[in-house]
This record gives structure tokens, sequence and C-alpha cells, in this order.
């Protein structure tokens, strides 16, 4: 429908297709025999935007530059449409086109619904929410680094490691390689998210106080406004390299993930 | 989380766990190598009825005599019990507790992604709010009986299909048997929408105009407001007999199911 459209064809980084296509890359597999699984994490993906971007979630009028999808159409759309795109990724694993081992497709049905479910994406804003004291009298709550970490890992990270373990489950990869691949996304969901974080307060810094960055806005505890702005940097660049380093069994091969994990970092938007 | 539980363990008929499980049967499927499967078709139920409820959507305050999750949580808590509760159904049905076979169990996702999907759940709901005005300036739509019946055949027959479709694929049961148990499924699924119908209707005439039918009150075209209450009393009837009959293959075996669609034409709640 339109509004799955909408929500899912409006531009954006495609982030974590990419991390499947690269990822299987390392394993000889063909872009054409990936992208059907990197269809359906970017899916998920644009679904958890739709649902985070509603009324009674993070209430943003804006995505990408255009209006939201509650805001094109309804909120009982969006709703829809959400449920219809997480729907549609476990549809798209299942079918022959993502792999043609159904040992395979299972598990990468269970790869992505464990990074959707309570214990990923679901349990992640759920936890943020909490934490923007939306459930306890409008108090934000102080977070300390570890529970950020923990909340960050779920709601943004979980996905982004699912995405690079697809490659390694596309490649039939061993043991090792995949345990790489995880490692990978880890660090690099980590440093993804503090990104975002500096990102929010340089922002905010850039307009000399005609706008102060939506997080710290919000009261909210971010790993920037825990460790300093110099001490987080610090911690991206040391997520970086663990990324990079992770991809050392690869060699060469890891060149185009290495370079992701640096753009990352260097982001500006 | 709560919510979820809230929403998933509040009683209710327990149909569709019980076809998986009866289903499943009819090949010699005891009941513990059926039940993570019927969980998941029931966990795919509930996250449906938590998002209809929604203030957007159908916008009710009581289910099954409590109040409906938005309500005894709040809005956001509801939303996501029920994206937990669609991913959970996922989750389960990749485990090897829901079938040693990975074939079985990609079969099993597929049947339900697309029991759940824009062809099934989510477009008949999106269907459904169209029919009742929702997005055309109030104006409920006429629908004649073929639209009607496709309706009702999404929102609440698809997965009613699926939960018969599951025990087949559980059974690995041939062509033949897995077709004759979507038949079953599919008459049972209409007469179950039918008997509803009916249900609103004779509730409200009980009350003699103290409170009319919920559909009525909406202005929404129902089979038994198309057909006349002693027509669609008829067509339940021919429903069921073409569910029991769909049974024929499994000789006694069929007894229970074909019990079960006697239940569903005569209930009164």
């Amino acid at each position: 429908m339109a509004a799955m459209r909408h929500g899912a064809l409006a531009g954006g980084k495609r982030l974590r297709p990419f991390l499947v296509l690269e990822s299987a890359a390392l394993f000889g597999i063909a872009p054409q025999d990936a992208v059907t699984a990197a269809a359906a994490v970017e899916c998920v993906h644009c679904y958890s935007l739709i649902h985070d971007d509603l009324p009674s979630m993070d209430n943003d009028d804006l995505r990408r530059g255009r209006p939201t999808v509650h805001r094109a159409f309804d909120e009982a759309t969006a709703i829809l449409a959400g449920d219809g795109l997480l729907t549609l990724a476990f549809d798209l694993l299942a079918g022959e086109d993502a792999h043609p081992s159904a040992a395979v497709r299972i598990a990468l049905v269970r790869a992505l619904a464990r990074a959707s479910g309570i214990g990923g994406m679901v349990g992640g804003q759920m936890l943020d929410l909490t934490a923007e004291g939306r459930f306890d009298g409008g108090t934000p709550l102080a977070l300390d680094l570890g529970a950020i970490r923990d909340l960050q890992a779920m709601k943004t990270g979980a996905l982004l490691v699912a995405a690079c373990e697809a490659g390694a489950l596309l490649g039939e990869a061993d043991a090792d390689a995949r345990a790489a691949l995880i490692a990978y996304g880890r660090a690099l969901g980590a440093a993804f998210q503090i990104a975002d974080d500096i990102l929010d307060v340089e922002g905010s810094i850039e307009a000399v106080g005609k706008s102060v960055g939506k997080d710290a806005n919000a009261g909210k505890a971010t790993l920037v406004s825990t460790l300093g702005l110099d001490e987080a940097r610090g911690v991206l660049a040391d997520l970086v390299a663990e990324a990079q380093a992770a991809l050392a069994p690869f060699g060469n091969r890891g060149g185009v993930l290495s370079e992701a994990a640096a753009f990352v970092a260097a982001r500006k938007s």
C-alpha cells in the first residue's frame, strides 16, 4: 500500500542493506543473491521508524525531510503500514528468493526476529520511552553508562548486528567468521549511536542557542551527556578501531566494511 | 513484558491454537509437538486485537471484560506489545521447538506471514477502516456481498486458515490433505464471521432499543445487513456443512474439528 511505500522508499542511507550485501560478499555471494535478505532487514528498519515516529511514541512530524507516515496519511494507516512491513520482512525471508536452503532461511528469520523482539528493538524502544520518563511522572531517568549502552545496543545495535550476521548466514560462514561479523556489527552499532549523539550536540552548538539538541531537550541521558564531548569522541575512535580489527580474518576483502566503519563515525547527517 | 501478557493471557476461546492442535492430531502429531506453532498463531491473533483496539483504530476500551492494553497501560506500550507479540510469533516458529525440520518451520513462517500481511490481516483491517468511511469523509462504503466476503476472508479468515494449514504442515501432510484443511479453514472462517454478525444483530434485538448492534451503529455493511437475518442463517448452515464435508478424507478422525464447526455456528459469545 502507498503508506508502506512512503515509509520504506523515502531515501535514507540504506546502511543496513549495504551491510547485508557487503557481509555476504565476503563469502562470494553475489548482490542479487543477498538482496532479498537485505530488503527484509530494511523493511524491519522502516517499520520501526514508522512506529517510533507515532504521536504516542516520539511524535515526529518529519523524517528525511518529508512528512512522517502518520502525517502524510493518518495514525491508523501508519500503524498498519508498520505492521505490514514487519510481516513482509518475514515473508521475504521465508521465500526461496532469500536463499535456496531452508536451514539458512530459518536462521535468517531467527536472527531478524531476535533483533526486532523484546530483547532487541521493541525492548529498546520501551526502555527508551521509560528513560525519557514517559511512564513515571515525566521525570527522565538518570541512566548510568552501562544502562545507556545496553539500551542503545537493543534499540539500534541489534538490527545492525543482524544485518552483518545475515551476510554470514547467507554465505554459510563458519562459526569464527560469523562471530567476527557479529563483533564488527556490535562495535559499528555502538559507534553509529555515539556519532548520532555527538551530531545532536554539535548541531546545537553550531546553532548557538537558537536550538538545543533534541536529546538534551528531552532531558535524555546519552553517552555524550554522561562522558562529555571529548571523551565521547575518544570512545567513538576506539569503537571504529574495534570494528575494523574484527574484520582482520577477512584480510583485504574487509576493506569496504572497514571504510563503512570510518564513514559511520565521520558522517555529518 | 507485562503488557504483552495482559494482551495475550486474558482468556478468550483459544480457537486458533485449538485448530492447530486438532489439525496436527489428524496426522498423529502429539499436542506437545504442536503447541509451539499453536502459541505462535495465538500471538499473531493477540497482536492484531491489541492494535485493532487502539484509539486510532477501533478505539475499544474493553476486551474480554477487561481494559484493553492501551487502557490498562498506555498507547505507546500497546503498540510495542503488539509489535513484540508479532515478532515473538516468528521467533517461536524459527526455533527447533516448533518442528525438527527447517523446511517445515520455514513453511510455517511463510503461512503465518501471508496470513498476517497486506494480503491478510493487515490488508483486511485497512479495508475494514476504509469501509467504515474512516478515510473518506466519514461515509461508510456500500460494499456488495463479494466485497464483504473478501474483506472478512482477509481480516478474520486468513489466520483461521493458517491455523488449520499449520496442522497439516506440522504433520507433513500430502497436498490433498493440506488442501482439505485449507478448505475446512476457509468455510469455518466464513461461518465464524457470519455467526459474529448474527450475534451482533440478535444481541441488539434482545436489548430492544436500549442499544443497537455495534456494526449497525457504525453503518457498517455486514452479510446480515445485506442478506437479512434469515438468509444469513441459511448461509451459516451451508458453511458449517461445507466445513464438515471438507473433513471427509479424514473419516472418524475429523470428528473433533467437525464439532468445532458446529460450535462456531451455535456459539452465544
